[in-house]
């Protein structure tokens, strides 16, 4: 029964693997909500935390490493087994990063605080991010369930997050003109509602891999872009914003 | 001699997986190069050029997966063998990364091109662009030739990336208070500025991967950081910039 026996093990394996990346996604998810609080309610102690607990991301995505790395040399898995291996290894790449993206939302939040509060903007950041958040959840519960319809429809998601960017992006330019004393705040925003844009992109990037891991092949057609922040003018006393 | 055979098999594609990082590596370099000359120049073809061209990082990074999937499928390389296999697999997962950002730099540049110039801005710019472009090729210098200590400079020279981002931050949030006229151009250099930034931080991610492949564990001690742009507030009549 040693083969049975070698199989079995590699069951366990990819058990650990799969449960320290479901672990990785929660701690992800409540990062990025955490932060997002900390901002709308000025939290400074939130904000601290959440750029604290960001070590443990790290933590997680150096374990996942070395649990590839072991089971590439013990178990030389094939085909599906070696698929497995290598998405876990970028689902996690991918989490590391929404974890950067949320520390970096906290550090900035903790500079908002000496500035000037700009209301509609942070609520339109405060829907992005729950958007996110629930695209994460989402895109978990698609790589545990070997779901790839529920893959697709996070994919689909983040249309309307760049959605919300795009307009948010054109609305904080256009307070920066009425009043120079919002340009330092609406900066920052700017910088953390792309933050959380990239998020959205990190977890689409999830989705393709639970698609492809489950799938063999991958997503079709080209991801849906819905960002046209990089391409938008505002000119002064412009009323189209 | 099928052992020696099979040996030296690997050796072929570790050889073939290397060229291809390297190939890789001198396109990532150049779609830096040509977005910033775009920029500094107002070169709208050369923008077009790179859109268009960050195709092709794409395409090798996925050539890359597909050789590191064979290898590890059919070479079950162990120990130093294994090392260099996944490491090729992150370092082309950073490359394909500072292509997007030069690609997101070129699409400002041709929003940029309807508005002002901002002429210091512009000339910072090229050169933390060129510093980092230099970052590129030494790291690549530094992966081909198992050079450590030129991977450990590599990562220092990010630090001057990151000062010369934090004071351009500063001075950009002056010249928008200035003059609000200047503030959607200033808006996207500060995108282009951070994509720079951030191309900085990718590369020193292959520094310390080069690192780790060469002396079979992480860089000593915490990455030296230098970026204050995060907690940079400027208020108006701010003499300080």
């Amino acid at each position: 029964m040693v083969s049975g026996h070698i199989v079995k093990s590699f069951d366990d394996d990819l058990n650990h693997l799969v449960s320290t990346i479901s672990e990785m996604a929660g701690l992800a998810e409540r990062q990025l909500a955490d932060s997002i609080s900390a901002m709308s309610r000025r939290d400074e102690q939130l904000a601290a935390n959440v750029i604290e607990q960001d070590k443990r991301l790290d933590d997680l995505e150096a374990d996942i490493d070395a649990q590839v790395v072991r089971m590439l040399a013990l178990r030389q898995p094939q085909a599906l087994d070696l698929r497995a291996v290598l998405v876990a290894l970028k689902i996690s790449s991918d989490l590391e990063r929404v974890g950067d993206y949320a520390k970096n939302v906290a550090k900035r939040t903790l500079t908002l605080m000496q500035a000037p509060v700009i209301g509609q903007a942070t609520s339109t950041i405060v829907r992005m991010g729950s958007i996110v958040g629930g695209m994460i959840s989402n895109v978990v519960d698609a790589y545990l369930n070997a779901d790839v319809v529920k893959a697709q429809e996070v994919r689909a998601r983040d249309l309307d997050v760049d959605q919300l960017h795009s307009s948010l992006f054109r609305e904080l330019l256009t307070y920066m003109m009425e009043d120079p004393r919002n340009i330092t705040a609406c900066t920052h925003l700017l910088f953390i509602a792309k933050n959380i844009e990239r998020i959205g992109d990190h977890v689409t990037n999830i989705a393709e891999n639970v698609h492809f891991l489950v799938a063999g092949e991958n997503i079709a057609g080209d991801r849906p872009k819905n960002d046209l922040s990089s391409s938008t003018i505002i000119t002064v006393g412009d009323k189209t914003a």
